[in-house]
């Protein structure tokens, strides 16, 4: 633990000196004040991240946590377990959907093997598989305590070594069948809602298949009881080895004054054991898009972060990450190439006009 | 009004055999069925508008239609008539929000004078001026019924000479200070809601102007008596040469089987107006993102298209069109070059998974 509370020390608070420099040029941009909404908010927090007024964003990545859970032998997903394996190589080839997004939105993808059961060979696959897969939550502890913090360290210095590589901007996303059930299973202990809350229909269940989900998440909190006050016993006990190191690429990027955009469903549950590690990790963070599973909504208001994109998406993969950096450049091209009042020929900052109810234009 | 009527009975229904094709090529494509949701959506709905599966939307631009409105001589807007010329101008420079986020994006800008108060002299400003903005909707008509159907056609002729210059996607974008209150009043009139919920607080206004601004709408719709029937009754009564010339983008893309992306407010009342003339119109329309206008929700509601994008704007120009562009070239990116189920080494289609939840991965 000594490794990661130091990291987590190491954690600074917003540079609230930044912030005010860029809302007080973006209050005097040729527009209402705050009319451009969250592009302004965005513009806004970037500064406080980077204590930069004007924020880089050109390289970026979407780190994707690829991992078995070994709850599938309970039959709570729809595609085989090998399906982890198989994708995961399909992310070398270009052909899925995040490779696609990456693509169109100048993205990078960083592929790490944390415990696929099978063995990958790869040079874009990153080794670095803790076991071949987890046990199996409904009748034990998905991992040891130990395993768990080596998956959290494992995340965060994946971050730390992509932002060495220069990235400026990460997305966490995963890949690894059943996860939609362990994730269920986390947030139900860090939030105390209940399971049939938590879990969604994922990539597709039956009603009956749906109940069976939901007894499973059910049973494996009952059993292993774990700690709402300790997000690494959480994840030991009913985590996976994806979502614990996603919560490390959370911790990772927070170390390194670098945002890290949210994806889905298992992403911001991961963002939110992240933020229980340590609150000010939220400030580092953005949600991208509210994902279709139903646990979403929970997790997002538990953590306070609210998505801009509303696409009813549930592919995981990090794949709502590349449209949210689209997002992210339009804050940053706002904040960096708008005119303000003057440039406009209007005489009076518009923060006065609304005080006043009157402004002028210059050289009508 | 026999050329509005030829225009409108030229547009045409979507092309079925072309949106089955394309969705029976997402439902194959290695993903879990339907669940990259909206993108999917918005590329199959692009091959019905287009008639082909692949749709290049590359060259795309916003058409900013601005003009005056005699509605200020209320006081219902916080920024002096004035603004419309001199941020109109500001089109021309670059620094205003839509400049910067059309550049983004790679989208092209039209900027007509529809009836701004002043006269502007500039290469980049098309002179389509009816008149020195329309008349005050408290004390009569807007307008003629002849001059609202030339709005309404400049609006459609400028769509189908942007398509003839070979733009494939159009946004409809306006710039016109107290247009908030004149679309207000033509929501209330089309739809049958209350000023009060159809209005919003503009760039900013007072509690007390903003009741004002309620009082001014009630007033021009008491007095006018806009035929619900009949939206170009509407758009002359208590509309303005903005607003229709928009209605008139979205006809002039349904005409030439083209898609036209919604802005905000005042754009999505537009295409509500549009929709009005011919429901087959809808069919070429997406809404961009949801506007801090709470009229906005109403006019959501009754066209029957949601935004995707949720960031809390409000400061129209066509400035949210750009934004979604960028989803769409995402969608059409998903449906282009994303890999199959078979290229994913994943031997059967996952919509028979779904049905018999067992699939097998090839070669493992």
């Amino acid at each position: 633990m000594t490794e990661l509370k130091g990291y987590l020390q190491q954690i600074k608070g917003p540079d609230n000196t930044a912030i005010e420099l860029a809302q007080a040029r973006l209050d005097n941009l040729a527009k209402p004040p705050g009319s451009l909404g969250e592009l302004e908010a965005i513009a806004a927090k970037l500064a406080g991240i980077s204590g930069q007024m004007h924020y880089d964003t050109t390289k970026r990545c979407v780190i994707i946590m690829a991992s078995d859970n070994g709850v599938v032998e309970e039959g709570v997903a729809l595609a085989p377990q090998g399906v982890t394996y198989a994708h995961t190589l399909n992310f070398t080839t270009g052909i899925t959907g995040v490779n696609v997004l990456a693509k169109q939105f100048n993205t990078d993808l960083i592929v790490v093997d944390m415990g696929i059961n099978g063995e990958i060979s790869h040079p874009m696959v990153i080794n670095r598989k803790i076991r071949n897969g987890t046990h199996n939550i409904a009748t034990g502890a998905a991992m040891s305590q130990d395993e768990a913090l080596k998956a959290v360290l494992t995340g965060v210095k994946t971050a730390i070594e992509a932002v060495e590589k220069g990235y400026k901007l990460l997305g966490a996303g995963e890949m690894g069948i059943g996860n939609t059930t362990t994730t269920a299973a986390v947030l139900c202990a860090l939030t105390g809602i209940k399971p049939e809350e938590a879990a969604g229909k994922g990539a597709g269940l039956s009603d009956e298949t749906y109940r069976h989900k939901i007894h499973v998440i059910t049973k494996a909190l009952e059993l292993n009881k774990p700690n709402p006050e300790d997000p690494l016993d959480v994840l030991a006990k009913v985590g996976g080895f994806d979502i614990a190191a996603m919560a490390g690429v959370f911790i990772g990027g927070a170390v390194m004054g670098v945002p890290v955009v949210i994806d889905g469903f298992i992403s911001i549950v991961a963002a939110l054991a992240a933020a229980r590690f340590n609150p000010l990790i939220k400030n580092f963070m953005f949600a991208s898009h509210a994902s279709a599973e139903q646990g979403y909504v929970h997790a997002s208001n538990a953590l306070g972060l609210k998505p801009c994109l509303h696409l009813n998406m549930r592919l995981g993969e990090g794949s709502g990450c590349p449209i949210m950096f689209a997002v992210i450049d339009a804050a940053c091209a706002i904040l960096k190439n708008m005119g303000t009042f003057e440039q406009g020929n209007i005489d009076k900052e518009y923060t006065e006009a609304v005080a006043n109810e009157d402004f002028h234009i210059r050289g009508l």
